[in-house]
């Protein structure tokens, strides 16, 4: 039988950290059916109240309370979200006590993750990462190549343009894609324009029937999108990788995040120091 | 006195959780230091025992133990884990249970977000959204914009292109962005393109000082930088959109993160339903 439940992540920012971990959680009931509702921005007690309001009309509509996910940093304007008719995850206060006592020192009680991020310097890396994945993508430019941190490589529609800019998103990496073309499979050599940055380069390959199904939405019914050409450019671009000693990985049953999480892995880009 | 410490996010997936709940909590810690290590991918007790002896000897070296924030969702897995000299905050394991209660079920206890996203519908509905998004950045192509959920206008370099990746990327929002110019602004009319999708606009607007600063970086000392020229533009384009009734907000203070929150706030686009 199905369960199914309303889902608040309520949060006096975003919510981004709310809902990752409720998304995580979630996942682990099969079965599990919820219809789901973000609240941000809930950074004083009459907002609170609103939220309040919506989670018992849910509660009453649903004839059971709703789960919400709270991520709210000042004490007052917990309580006010607490009077709701609901169960309760507080992604926060469960850790900050334990955390507080660990560092020997006391939380500042500010709010978000963002505060003040917007001119921080991790911030500008981010931004600066998204601009040069644009400007870098399909091979567009080879200017500045020597700046990037990583240059994605491999056929069309296997997955370069999404990873790149996940990359600079998420990790502040500035990530370039070059497409691995026809021309470079007759000559059975990388792009000229790679080859003094062949320490940067990481691959990703796909499964041919997964190509061919992606091409064929983009120009149904062309050599292009055929099963037989995505087998051949597949293959050859493997060949090639293997040839020049590129490090790859194959994209076809890996979301976005996890081939960016692979990549980092694989090429060890760290993580920039950390000032709370 | 500054703290220093550090920290570890180990998943058996791609950390993404553990990494964003842990920034999240670090930020509430003013005058902590941290040094910020990944370890993704721990699906087996192997890679624990590894993880381990990177946390043991970073305790060594640092002569304090290291912030692990772990995600692992088998019990064997984190078993070995905590045989680390660590301080853990174990963000899945602390709510599963109570979760289990509240909804009268047990977990699964299977791992990762992502697991078998990468062939979900969501997942399909944010690659769709990212295509759209950069191909329908800048005022690239007026086709479709039928099928957008949104359409982001302002001056050049307010901040719309990142936006619209991020609302795609993050939430499977089909953003297009369309440049308010000087041409628009003599007529004191929007693009004509942009007429029949009135409903579907939000606007970015920029200080002018902030503005001037990003464009320098690119074309320094040019017209287009000036902040004589970027007052005119930012007064304008704030002139058009209210007359036009257009929503927008000031991105000069805001992250990513929290401008697409908000633009989310105002459209009020549902989130589908989830099932776990």
């Amino acid at each position: 039988m199905a369960i199914s439940r309303s889902v608040f992540f309520v949060s006096d920012g975003t919510g981004i950290t709310a809902e990752t971990l409720g998304h995580s959680l979630l996942a682990q009931f099969q079965g599990l059916s919820v219809q789901q509702s973000r609240v941000p921005f809930v950074d004083d007690t009459d907002k609170a109240h609103d939220a309040v309001a919506r989670i018992n009309t849910a509660a009453i509509r649903d004839g059971s309370r709703p789960i919400v996910f709270m991520s709210v940093v000042r004490p007052e304007v917990s309580a006010v979200l607490r009077e709701a008719n609901a169960f309760f995850i507080d992604v926060l206060e469960s850790f900050i006590g334990p955390l507080e006592v660990e560092l020997g020192i006391k939380s500042t009680h500010t709010s978000g993750r963002f505060k003040g991020l917007a001119e921080s310097q991790d911030y500008r890396r981010r931004i600066e990462a998204i601009n040069f994945s644009l400007s870098h993508d399909d091979g567009m430019s080879h200017k500045e190549l020597n700046t990037a941190d990583l240059i994605l490589v491999g056929v069309s529609r296997s997955g370069k343009t999404p990873t790149s800019l996940y990359l600079a998103m998420q990790y502040g990496v500035k990530a370039a894609n070059y497409p691995l073309i026809p021309e470079d499979f007759e000559r059975n050599q990388l792009p000229v324009e790679l080859n003094k940055y062949r320490h940067k380069l990481f691959g990703l390959t796909i499964a041919p029937e997964r190509l061919a199904a992606i091409r064929e939405e983009r120009r149904p019914n062309s050599t292009y999108s055929s099963l037989a050409n995505c087998r051949q450019e597949v293959e050859s671009a493997q060949k090639l990788m293997k040839r020049e000693g590129i490090r790859w990985l194959d994209s076809s049953t890996k979301s976005i995040e996890e081939i960016a999480a692979t990549i980092l892995q694989t090429i060890k880009i760290e993580l920039p120091g950390f000032q709370g």
